[in-house]
């Protein structure tokens, strides 16, 4: 028997690996995004941000929010505050109603990263 | 009293809204955008994706990444596979070794449907 017939589908002895793995993002790098898709990682967070970026100016009164998403105000209420946590959304108060906006540049940002991944 | 001297910063009684919502994404693309989004929601699986990503060919062996995220090989297998169902990477197995690549694509749409949210 020669080596030569071994098929090529066959691994070497030992490692496949010839190469070392190039590193992509870090440890904290890689925390940081996940914090931010585990926010996304919800159909009606991910719902509720698409709402909010349709209006004008990117922003919307908690108001208009529960109804389109058919849940109770204290569930869209702790989806939004997962959001404004993960940095995606900004909270701000006016009179009795909270009003969300798209923070600045954080979809394109996190679109960006996720590009360059 | 006038009800000129209501504060700016005071809500209309009933309710603020004039306009309906605009839409956003429907329940279904909400539900599918989420999906891939929970499977990025783990700091080791954007670990391990953008470890792929930056190979050559953007493919690796799962035997280059055990050791660069300091997992189990079982525990990489889980992450692996949980990014493989949500359609960011592809397994292809060639004699003992499964090789793992980014899918098509992937990465791309799925940045593009954040940046467009």
């Amino acid at each position: 028997m020669t080596t030569t017939e071994t098929p090529a589908t066959d691994a070497p002895a030992g490692s496949c690996c010839v190469e070392p793995a190039a590193a992509g993002v870090d440890a904290a790098r890689a925390q940081e995004l996940a914090r931010v898709f585990k926010a996304l990682g919800e159909p009606a967070r991910v719902r509720l941000l698409s709402i909010v970026a349709a209006q004008q100016g990117h922003e919307a009164c908690v108001c208009d929010l529960t109804e389109p998403v058919g849940l109770s105000q204290p569930t869209v209420s702790h989806h939004l505050k997962v959001l404004v946590d993960a940095g995606l959304l900004t909270r701000s108060q006016r009179g009795r109603w909270a009003y969300y906006a798209v923070a600045p540049g954080a979809l394109d940002r996190t679109a960006a990263a996720l590009g360059s991944l």
